[in-house]
């Protein structure tokens, strides 16, 4: 496990090669010490045991609900990835035999990046108005995922999305947590994919159906949102699903996920 | 926390007054004591906190997807519940404002029993063959549901069942784990639900569609099953969605539910 780091680029930490050590827990009490350390390599913002749970959302911005042939929901729709999918901003993105091309079979793997939002301190029937007091700060993510076992084989009419999002490192975020104190109002980020160096998604989260806010009071109805939980908040349009000739992530193909005042992560998709 | 425990009643721990002491870790290298202590409550088989990943499964039984108006599913239908979700075999389970009754909007509150899967070791891509070496034994689970927020307000056409079972307190569980050793074939159990002392759901595992030992190998697909994952495999016919004259379950109403050679658990809806 690394230590837990300040990065000193001020715009994208996945740039930065140095770093100042932070001494005791990012999601209690703790200090930025003035220790420089140089980065070899970044890891996840939080050790994946930290994080008990990670939510997503669906269908969150109007123009990927019409790509993708959805309704704009009532409510924010809610799934879960296992904690085990999460990854560090750099790694590759493992396609284990089930999800590779197999005979009649296509490997539908699609992008999808997403504003991140880290729970600073535990949640339970808060107002929206409440909300960002629990909130340490934000992060990009990927949700990686392959349509195929998402919809026509997570189960008909109602698929459930589990086996099409949850495999193991199909969930890279970082480079780093920015702090609520950098970004007081996340709804303002511009967001963007690009696969092998193309543009492929680029938005901005004041298009989110739902903002921050209310996903997380939303998410605390009944139910405690504990420090370290995760929340993928949706993807922009310009994904392969619904599109006439999608083309489908391959083998090797990279994906870097953007968001304005945070940074990036450039994961490359391998055939295991 | 209480202490890892055998209870000494064999057919339903619910009923044990007395259990032996277990040292060490259930999940590892532990031994049976002689030590015998009296229950004054029986707790979750598991802390919640080692509990990493709640699976569950939709629509496993035939009848029941019947019931629902379902097809029988090709694969496995996975969706996940927050690990907070767990809760004894006999607490209350709460139910906050936002599921209660209120205007136009009905609490239809639901009962589902179900088979519980211990996972003893880590399971990554395993076959069929091999899934029962990595459980521990099973349990009884109930897998509390809403079907408002499950399906109509869960999002459509492709609800996600997130909202509607996700809640603190709504997957009691228990009433012990017991071992593989005591149960080699887990598709012959009788399972059974009675609300209020009236039994609404009673069935045999053996009905299932897709086995334990089928579940725990799918999920291992790409992914990291690890030691303390629960799955709940499915409920059987007999729950209220689908009925043309349901009756939902309100304040006050207690479920019990059931599972030949494990044993019950018995716990009341609460307004809170």
């Amino acid at each position: 496990m690394g230590d837990a780091i300040l990065p000193l680029d001020a715009t994208d930490a996945s740039k930065s090669r140095s770093a100042r050590v932070i001494e005791g827990d990012i999601l209690g009490n703790f200090t930025i010490t003035k220790q420089v350390k140089t980065i070899k390599k970044l890891l996840s913002p939080l050790p994946n045991e930290r994080v008990r749970t990670v939510r997503c959302v669906g269908f969150n911005y109007a123009a990927h609900d019409g790509e993708a042939g959805q309704p704009i929901p009532g409510w924010p729709i809610l799934f879960y990835k296992p904690f085990t999918a999460l990854n560090t901003p750099s790694d590759d993105i493992p396609i284990t035999a089930g999800y590779q091309t197999q005979g009649n079979f296509t490997s539908t793997m699609d992008y999808e990046t997403e504003l991140v939002v880290v729970i600073k301190k535990k949640a339970f029937n808060i107002s929206d108005d409440e909300a960002l007091d629990h909130v340490l700060g934000y992060a990009v993510g990927h949700d990686v995922s392959h349509r195929g076992w998402q919809i026509d084989r997570g189960g008909q009419p109602e698929p459930q999305f589990s086996m099409g999002k949850g495999p193991d490192g199909w969930a890279p975020w970082g480079p780093a947590i920015v702090s609520t104190d950098l970004i007081p109002d996340p709804q303002t980020l511009n967001i963007w994919t690009k696969v092998n160096g193309v543009t492929m998604q680029n938005d901005t989260t004041a298009n989110m159906i739902f903002g921050v806010k209310h996903l997380v009071s939303f998410f605390s109805m009944g139910t405690t949102l504990l420090p370290g939980d995760v929340i993928f908040t949706g993807t922009p349009a310009g994904v392969n699903l619904g599109k006439a000739n999608p083309v489908w992530l391959a083998n090797g193909d990279t994906v870097e996920v953007g968001l304005e005042d945070v940074g990036t992560c450039t994961n490359t998709l391998r055939y295991v």
